[in-house]
């Protein structure tokens, strides 16, 4: 079934094009052209494709606000999300979940990156089928009209050298084969569904010994899926690791063949010389989280001088302190101002490219986050005429004054997720509300 | 004539209660207690005082979006405000502070610090009546329905010893007998009306010689009223200062009359410590503008070390990259959090207080800003049911979770303004767009 849509203006790779017609058959984009609305459907303001976030753990959404009060630091944090973590059950999760994703739905998120750890009942019991959460959060993304890259996490220490404890025995599988062994049964179950990717993730080195890299890294080479690591958020994880391994955790993931063009490294705050050059010369790319990176006290990481360098740029919302992959885009030019006391050191081009098509490619969807004709029909569209966009256009307009509040019409893969701000789903504050009393 | 509105949650000095009914007379509070709705109009979600927007270039609202291309400083950005400054005409500005202010309405806020310095007709003729401009601001203010505190700015150089020229002609009065001159007259048109006040401002120690302070000083002092001033925005102002004057700008304010609890010190971002003691024993207000901070790439001011020595902090929205004083709030702490990687330095009701009751009092409006009997009936509600606040409560609501777009009515000086999302006067983004429109 074939739909066409007028665009009143649209982000094309060449740059923002007026009066632009978009040919959409089934779930790709056909053809572009530009002309006069005609009969098609009008999306008014500037359409964008898909924003990719590639980087979420779903369920931290029940933390927003809520560890705001006192002193403290990343670590302490952490012990509060555990507590919601050992709330969660299949379930409760799927509501959660779906809600979240309805919320980045609204946001003009087509595609999340969903960085998934917590595997196991409580005491780290499997459930009957080992994947029952992983097939939980594929079903929220399905249910809210979201691709998914479902980042099947190795997490196997609580600490160097520390066994699992507490909440954290819910997300170990004991070592990397048996890890494995589920992560292939979970790729089975998708083989050949084109909306879900099966990718593999190192939680950290803090929680996967050197030893178990490989195994995770060879899943990610034999499928060709990607593999994504949390790396050198904090200086404390810095210190242990040099400490125990005489070698920093991107060191330590570069010996064990987990960088590379398909992989991730998240964060990527506090970097050394030899580090930069590691990640950028192996064509790593790097999902900076600035809006948690913000919340969780972490830094500023050195996004600008990787990119330059060969790393390709993406964006996640992470702990969903805030789901706006505007407000991340525009912060990674706003830190660097504030760290530099320059301006200019982004295009809003470039940023609005790492929200889009590299997040895209970084979660396994190459051919998505892009307006051309053969990609997945991800169109989100961008009110140009509210009081936070009026008198701004192009480029600069998404990623210098949007909201995720301006996003009024959301089509992913050819289904209409959102129109004037709804998701089709129905009300996401009100599921929001629901899912997270229901863990409180 | 009274009205009562039931507030579902509403923030009292003692906190957040539940079922607040708050009696208004007029344009004050006459009574708070606690109860059923019954008859009294619903105010859904959290309620909160009206915001203070301790710091604003109306018509800097126009450059949203539009100086983000190439690299830059401060100073360039500068040059592309100044363009702006020198095409608009009092009908111009008239309609572009009107959408401008009408923004701010929908973002909750009630009162407005306009730091006016675009006094004079094109090449600095001044206007049949030389204070057309001001007038002009003044009506804006009260067509969208705050009260302003209108800050009439001696300007005097364009730098250093350096005389005005270009679009700096418009600002300068010669010297500070002739601002004085007519800034009395100005404070005549509005003696008596409670919605205005007359203030100054020395623009800043590079356009104001020490000897003109004190004349602007004493105005000031003379009416009561606030007295504003641009201070170490820039590491570059504090280097030709101290080259100038052995003294560093905090100084030289100080040594002239400029200091104390009347004042407002907009920026405070490079500071040593006598300017940090010099500032905080007088009691001098630290209004800080975080997104303006970031966008201009000023670096992070020492706002907890100000406020802990005895300087109130206020916020302001200064050049309208954004106008929303929840981001404001938000970004001291997390600014604070990438400076000094640790959590918790600001409580959210310290934060929601800097943007209530410390900047209307700033704004010589001491009894606004808070939910008690006799002060302004501003009422400003929150949905707690958004994407983005659902899960949260309390001040961690507002100033953690909140955008702009979740204000969903406000109520200035017992006048209702925004309903359901939507100013009394029209589609302020409209607005926006055409006052833009006309002056690019």
């Amino acid at each position: 079934m074939s739909v066409t849509y007028w665009c009143e203006h649209a982000w094309l790779p060449e740059g923002v094009a007026h009066s632009v017609l978009i040919e959409v058959d089934g779930e790709r984009i056909a053809e572009i052209t530009q002309g006069d609305p005609g009969a098609a459907e009008r999306l008014t303001g500037l359409t964008v494709p898909g924003l990719a976030n590639a980087h979420s753990h779903a369920f931290h959404r029940a933390l927003r606000g809520a560890t705001q009060t006192g002193r403290g630091d990343f670590w302490t944090w952490r012990e509060q999300m555990y507590e919601v973590a050992a709330r969660l059950d299949p379930d409760g999760y799927l509501e959660l979940a779906r809600a979240v994703y309805a919320e980045m739905a609204l946001a003009g998120i087509t595609c999340v990156g969903e960085f998934h750890y917590l595997h196991h009942g409580p005491g780290g019991q499997p459930y009957d089928d080992p994947n029952t959460m992983g097939h939980a959060l594929v079903r929220a993304a399905r249910d809210a009209g979201l691709r998914i890259a479902l980042l099947d996490t190795c997490y196997l220490t609580g600490g160097f050298g520390a066994a699992l404890s507490g909440t954290q025995l819910r997300f170990g599988d004991g070592d990397s084969e048996r890890w494995a062994v589920r992560a292939e049964r979970l790729a089975d179950a998708y083989r050949g569904q084109t909306d879900v990717q099966i990718g593999a993730a190192v939680h950290s080195v803090r929680a996967v010994p050197p030893e178990h890299i490989p195994a995770v890294a060879e899943f990610s080479h034999r499928h060709a899926v990607p593999l994504h690591a949390h790396v050198s958020e904090q200086r404390a994880e810095n210190v242990a690791c040099v400490e125990m391994y005489a070698a920093t955790p991107v060191q330590v993931l570069h010996e064990h063949g987990a960088l590379g063009p398909r992989s991730t490294a998240v964060h990527a705050t506090h970097l050394n010389g030899v580090d930069i050059e590691l990640l950028s010369q192996s064509g790593t790319h790097i999902c900076m989280c600035p809006t948690t990176e913000r919340d969780l006290a972490d830094g500023i990481g050195p996004a600008r001088t990787l990119h330059d360098r060969g790393a390709p740029l993406t964006l996640g919302s992470d702990s969903h302190a805030v789901i706006d992959l505007f407000e991340e885009a525009r912060a990674l030019e706003l830190n660097e101002r504030l760290a530099s006391q320059r301006r200019g050191h982004w295009r809003a081009a470039e940023l609005l490219a790492a929200a889009t098509g590299a997040g895209h490619a970084s979660l396994g969807f190459p051919d998505a986050g892009l307006l051309v004709p053969g990609a997945w029909a991800d169109l989100v569209s961008i009110r140009l005429d509210s009081a936070r966009t009026a008198g701004t256009s192009g480029a600069e307009a998404a990623v210098f004054a949007a909201t995720a509040a301006d996003v009024h019409s959301v089509i992913s893969g050819g289904r209409r997720l959102v129109t004037q701000g709804r998701h089709e789903l129905g009300d996401a504050g009100a599921m929001l509300n629901e899912a997270i009393g229901r863990i409180r």
